[in-house]
């Protein structure tokens, strides 16, 4: 893992970005001497790691005392895509205008996506706990599908919080069952893509015994911002 | 309003007993200087005001620094029953246990149940609200169908957490639309007596536009300690 940059925050939480061989990312440390549990934060569908919304996120939750970090993984982000991603992308964008059904779609490129950003988040997870100041255990916060995947796949993973806004591919909602590590699912009850009763089906369909739903109304981008503070109470149960 | 007795709790809490007029209550005060903000506190369909469940919800959150009060209202907990409302009641034992529906004998009792609870609690309102070190704005929290109808007629609640456990009388699923103050509503995801579908459709309507839903696994009485925090939290939000 090599920083390229680094900047002190007005909070003291320490934000670097870095490059792990193609993989670039960004780490957000708070300002103890404890270590920290560390939360791995992704966007929705692989949006890229410098939305100003995961941003702000990111620098809030490590001034609450939790190491952060997300990357960029192959295929997301500002990574190059593959022809076929581009083409995908390009189908969506004209059913979108045309008012065709997209979730064919969706699944041609998000599931492939997930699949691909798996073992890149894997890497990161263990260059990340090698590093002073980060012990676990690991929180995940994020990215639905991705979330999904990496807690069945990943036993160091300990907790995760999801935001049901996003295409879930079929093999994430069948392995939903096998997610057993405690979860909060973050439902906008009127988000005009993702339908209301999928993200009820997917909550039902999860295997772990501890799970909590909260929907909040508005659209997809509303999420408001105090359920950032019961984010950080469902870590704090969990990580601490 | 008459104190009949009061006793002082390990966290400095204040537990009181009072009768005004015929209405007995309960009245929680934490140990603070300032004025605190008072928190009217319902069990589900009228259960009596001292259920173990209730009284330690009670204490905690006048821990937090709340005003906490509770009353037996007309008809409910330890009150004098109506024989229309004794012969109510048999009738619903008699259809649970004969696996029959169940929703006309309860609209037959609860809806009269909060039309005659709301008038006392309004009481009770007025004089917790003249004694010292209670001030305003006023949360609400508990019983659904008791919450709809005070949230409507009565000014002074400013913020209602709501558990959609017990049967909504006709009228208050109706008048759901004309809640305009913020809601936490509180769902438990498996509660054999009460249809999660219902509890959607009631978070659905309600007119507010800061609403929040939480959803947990299990019965209707296996709510998470930790939803206890995050209603303290919500109460915060709108009482402070």
């Amino acid at each position: 893992m090599h920083f390229t940059s680094e900047q002190r925050l007005d909070d003291g939480v320490l934000e670097r970005e870095f490059t792990l061989g193609e993989i670039p990312g960004t780490l957000w440390t708070p300002e103890s001497a404890a270590p920290a549990p560390l939360i791995l934060m992704a966007h929705n569908n692989g949006l890229r790691r410098r939305e100003p919304r995961l941003v702000a996120r990111a620098r809030r939750t490590a001034a609450c005392g939790y190491a952060v970090a997300t990357i960029d993984a192959a295929g997301c982000g500002d990574r190059p895509r593959s022809a076929g991603d581009e083409r995908a992308r390009a189908d969506l964008r004209r059913a979108m205008r045309a008012g065709e059904p997209v979730d064919e779609i969706f699944e041609s490129f998000i599931g492939p996506l997930v699949e691909k950003a798996v073992p890149e988040w894997r890497t990161a997870l263990d260059a990340l706990l090698s590093l002073p100041g980060i012990g676990g255990p690991v929180g995940y916060s994020g990215w639905t599908a991705l979330g999904i995947r990496l807690a069945v796949a990943e036993p160091r993973i300990a907790a995760a919080g999801l935001f049901a806004g996003g295409y879930v591919p079929r093999a994430q909602r069948e392995e939903a069952r096998q997610v057993t590590v405690p979860l909060l699912l973050l439902l906008q009850w009127d988000d005009e893509g993702n339908p209301r009763q999928r993200a009820l089906d997917l909550f039902d369909a999860f295997g772990t015994k501890e799970k909590t739903l909260h929907a909040n109304l508005g659209g997809h981008t509303g999420t408001p911002w105090f359920e950032l503070d019961d984010t950080n109470g469902f870590f704090g149960r969990h990580l601490r």
